[in-house]
């Protein structure tokens, strides 16, 4: 099973890298970019194959390691 | 419109940071995670309202600055 998960700043969060990419992206001349936000995606390869149970594990590991759940929040999609 | 790019290492290309959290993940007792790649997400809410153009743009900014298309590749979703 394969789950994806994508860890974003909070809303309100300063974002320097984001912000970066939305001048450079400006200095290129590419107009009608409000707003960037840069986050990670981490793709995990997992043996578990319930849905539910590797669900809750990987969970576990945003919480324990992936994200800094003070500033950043997390979003888990699993598949086969 | 809001655009969604997701930056990721080709296949066969060493990824050291995603091998750093499989390692973390194993030294905090995680058991089962086989593989981790990590990647880039970048969220961009674009003027454009039209479908075929934002995508255009979207794929021209990865090319010029979102992505290093040597190593990586990408994908754009976008949304209302």
């Amino acid at each position: 099973m394969k789950a994806k998960v994508t860890v974003t700043l909070k809303q309100g969060v300063l974002d320097p890298q984001g912000q970066a990419i939305q001048n450079a992206l400006s200095g290129l001349g590419y107009e009608g970019v409000e707003n960037v936000r840069q986050g990670k995606v981490i793709e995990l390869d997992l043996a578990e194959t319930d849905t539910s149970v590797a669900q809750t594990a990987v969970e576990k590991m945003c919480e324990d390691l992936l994200a800094n759940t003070v500033i950043e929040t997390y979003d888990v999609e699993l598949s086969e």
